[in-house]
C-alpha cells in the first residue's frame, strides 16, 4: 500500500478528561463507572462545560456482550450520563476499542459534522470468573487457528516473547525491569488499581510472613521476589503472573473539541496533532513475532500528520497488557531500535525520571487494563502529564509539550496511536 | 438539546454495492459471507477499482462475540478480502451496526482523512438453535430491566404493536398488508432469503396437501391463510410468524469515496446527500411507544443536512424487523402523519408501483436480517434502485432520484439515517 500524508480537514483538542478508579468492583457495574468517568471528566473543564452541549459520543468496549451479557451498550451509557438523543456508537477494535472511540471523535469534530464530542471506554469485566475472562479475551485471537489451537492471549504474548528473546537476547529480567517501574509508577497513581511498588508487595508479604511466624522468605530485592514462582508462578513461559496486565473494571472519558472553540473551554487545551491506525494480520499468520506491524503503520501515520519524530515525543503511554508488549511498543514506536527496547528499560531510560518515561500511570500492568477502556485511560494520562497535574507521579524538572498514546488491540490486529501537544 | 444544522465537509458518493446471498447457511461462516460481498461490490464499480486503492474500512457487526465466539471481527474480515494493513474499525449499534459503519465511511470521508473507504456489515446468526439467537438478541434491550423481565424482541415489538392498535386502531390486517407487501417484493429478489410471495407459499403447500392427500386447508386468500395459527404461530400477541423478520446470514459492502473523485470510478454515483444519527432510551423507560424517538432525530438531521422533505423522497428501504415497525417507520419519518402508516400500507401506497414504494427489496421481512450486515443491505438496494439495476423489482415507470434507508438498532436506542441522490 502507497504510504499518503493524510491531514485532518481541521484541528481538534482535548477540553478535559476523566476516569473512574480502576480495580475490581464486586458492586459496581458498566453503567456506575461511566458515570465516574463521565463526572470526573466534567470537574476537569477549567472553565467548566454544559453537558447539553455534548453533541455525539464514542464508546470504545470490547464485548460487553459477553462479560455482561450486555450489548448494545452505547445508548445505555448514554442515557446514564443523560446524553439521550445524542448519536451514540460503540467502537470495537478488542483492547484497543478505546483508541478507536477517540479516533472516531477526532475524525467526527474533523470531519466538520460536530464541534463537542465524548470519546469514551468501558469493560466491567471481573463478573466472570478468572478462567472465563481467559477465554472471553481470547475470542479476540483468530478463533479459527489460535483460541481452538488452545492459546489464550499469555501464550500468545508468549510467543512474541520467546521470538524477541531468540533474535535479541532479551531475558526475563528484562522483563522484570518493566514490571517494577510500572508498579512504581502506579504507586503514584491513586486511580490505579495496583497503588503498590514490587518493593511495596514484596515488603509487606514479608512482614506477613513474620507475624505469623512463618518461615521469612529469603528475597534480597525485587528480583529474587520476581525469581520466586511461589509468589510469581509462571502463567505461559516466559510470561509470569507479574509480567500480565490484570483483569479490571473500569471506565475513561475525555472531551473532544474543535481547535477553534478549545479555549472557550480551558487556557491548556491539549492538541491532538496526530492519529495513526492500521491492522495486521493474526499472530499465527506472521513472518516475524517480535514487531508489531499495526503500530507501525499506526505510528508512521500518526509522526506524518503531526509533523514530529519519534525522539520528538517527550512521554508516552504504551499498551503493557504484558511487560513483552512494552518492550516492543518502544521499540515500534521508533523510540529505540529493534532489540534495544529492552537494554533502555534495564537502563532507567523509560523511567519516570528517564530520558524516554514511559507509561507514568503505571501502565495496564499496574493502573490496571478494562480493556475497553484502556486506550482512553492513556489519553487522561497524558492530558495530566501535559498539563502539569499528574501530582506526585508528574514527570519531574520537564517541560512536556509532547505526548503519544499506543493503544494495541489483541496481538496487534488492531492499533491505534495519537500524539497530543501543548502549546 | 438545540437543533444544529449539521454540513458534511465535504460530498461524498457511493461508486459500488454488493452483498452476499442472504440465508440459512450451514456451510459458510462470516468470512464467507464477507468476502462473496467484497467480490460483487467490486464488480459493481463500473470503471473498476484496484482493490488497493481502498484505504479504511467500517464494519458493522452486532456480536459475532456471542454469535460466532468471535471477537475483533475487523481485522478477521479486512484479512480476508487483502486489506490489512489498512485501518478497520467495528461500528456496533444492535441492529444498526450496519448503518453505524456507512455513517463512519462517510464522516470519515468528510473528515479529509481518507478518499475511499468501504462500509460494510455481516452477522452469521445461524449456528446457534433458534432459542439461543432469541436470547442473543435480547441482549440488545436493556439487560436490567427488560431481558430479565422475560422480553425478547418479539415481546418488546408486540407492546409497540399493541400500543399502535390501542391508540390508532391499527388491526392485525395492517400488519399481515406489509407482510404480503414485502414477500411480494422479496419473490423477485434473487439474493433473499425467501423468494416467494405469501401466495406462492400458500399455493405450494396446499398442493403438497393435495400430493399427500391430507384434508385440505380452507384458505381463499392471503389473509386466510395468515389467520391459521397452524401455519402462522403468534409468536407474542399480535405479532405471529409472518410478522416477524427472520434469522439469517449475511453480508453487504459499499464503496464510499470523495465526491470529487466520484466519476473516477463510474458515470452514475449515487451522491450521499444527508446523514443522521440519534439514540433513545430503551423501551422500558419511554413515554409513547407507538414512535421511535431516535428515528424522528436522526430523520430531521438527514433532511436538514440534504435540504430535502419527507415528501421528496422517491423510494425507502426502511428497518421492519417486525411488521409494525415498518408502519412506525413510516410514520416517524413523516411519509405519513401518525396512526396513518397502517392505512398508507393497506392502501397499496407503499406498494412497489404505489407511490412511496417502501422495501422493494422485499425489506428485513423477506429478503432477511443479518442483523449487522442489514443496514448496508439497504444501502445496496437503494443503490440499484437509483441506478435502475433492479431487474424484476425495479420500482415500474418512475425517474428515481432520491433515496432513503432507515436503520434502527433493537427498540429505536439507535437509528441511522441515510438519504441518497443520484443526479
Amino acid at each position: 500500500m502507497q504510504t499518503k500524508m493524510r491531514k485532518l480537514g481541521r484541528g481538534v483538542a482535548l477540553v478535559g478528561a476523566g476516569m473512574s478508579k480502576f480495580g475490581a468492583f464486586q458492586d459496581k457495574d458498566s453503567r456506575d463507572l461511566f458515570v465516574e468517568a463521565f463526572q470526573e471528566m466534567l470537574h476537569s473543564v477549567d472553565k467548566g462545560v454544559d453537558p447539553n452541549d455534548i453533541e455525539a459520543i464514542y464508546v470504545g468496549n470490547f464485548s460487553s456482550d459477553l462479560f455482561e451479557g450486555q450489548g448494545h451498550i452505547g445508548p445505555i451509557m448514554s442515557d446514564w450520563v443523560g446524553l439521550i438523543p445524542r448519536p451514540v456508537t460503540r467502537t470495537e477494535g478488542a483492547c484497543a476499542s478505546g483508541g478507536l472511540a477517540l479516533r472516531g471523535a477526532v475524525i467526527a469534530v474533523a470531519s466538520g459534522l460536530y464541534d463537542i464530542v465524548l470519546a469514551s471506554g468501558v469493560e466491567k469485566m471481573t463478573n466472570l470468573p478468572t478462567a472465563e475472562v481467559t477465554d472471553t479475551l481470547a475470542a479476540a485471537s483468530d478463533i479459527l487457528y489460535e483460541a481452538s489451537a488452545g492459546f489464550t492471549f499469555p501464550g500468545l504474548y508468549a510467543a512474541i516473547a520467546t521470538a524477541h528473546m531468540a533474535k535479541y537476547g532479551t531475558t526475563i529480567e528484562h522483563f522484570q525491569r518493566v514490571s517494577i517501574k510500572n508498579h512504581e509508577n502506579g504507586a503514584l497513581n491513586p486511580k490505579g488499581q495496583f497503588n503498590s511498588s514490587i518493593r511495596q508487595i514484596m515488603d509487606s508479604r514479608m512482614a506477613r510472613a513474620k507475624e505469623r511466624g512463618l518461615p521469612l522468605p529469603t528475597w534480597q530485592d525485587e528480583f529474587d521476589f520476581l525469581n520466586d514462582e511461589a509468589v510469581n508462578p509462571t502463567v505461559a513461559w516466559p510470561v509470569k503472573l507479574f509480567d500480565c496486565s490484570p483483569i479490571t473494571d473500569g471506565a475513561a472519558c475525555v472531551l473532544v473539541v474543535a481547535q477553534e472553540i478549545a479555549r472557550d473551554f480551558t487556557d491548556t487545551p491539549i492538541y491532538i496533532i496526530g492519529t495513526g491506525q492500521a491492522a495486521d494480520y493474526a499472530l499465527h499468520q506472521r513472518q516475524d513475532l517480535t514487531s508489531i506491524g499495526a503500530a507501525r503503520a499506526a505510528a508512521q501515520e500518526a509522526y506524518a500528520m503531526a509533523g514530529v519524530k519519534a525522539e520528538d515525543i517527550h512521554i508516552a503511554e504504551v499498551h503493557d497488557c504484558f511487560t513483552i508488549a512494552e518492550i516492543v511498543a518502544t521499540e515500534d514506536l521508533g523510540f529505540f531500535e529493534p532489540g534495544e527496547g529492552a537494554r533502555a528499560a534495564a537502563e532507567g531510560i523509560t523511567a519516570r525520571d528517564g530520558a524516554k518515561p514511559i507509561n507514568t500511570s503505571g501502565g495496564l500492568k499496574s493502573k490496571g487494563h478494562p480493556v475497553g477502556a484502556s486506550g482512553i485511560g492513556q489519553a487522561v494520562e497524558i492530558w495530566q502529564q501535559l498539563r502539569g497535574q499528574a501530582g506526585p507521579r508528574q514527570v519531574p524538572n520537564r517541560n512536556l509539550a509532547l505526548g503519544l498514546s499506543h493503544n494495541v488491540g489483541a496481538t496487534g490486529g488492531t492499533c491505534a496511536i495519537h500524539i497530543y501537544e501543548r502549546r
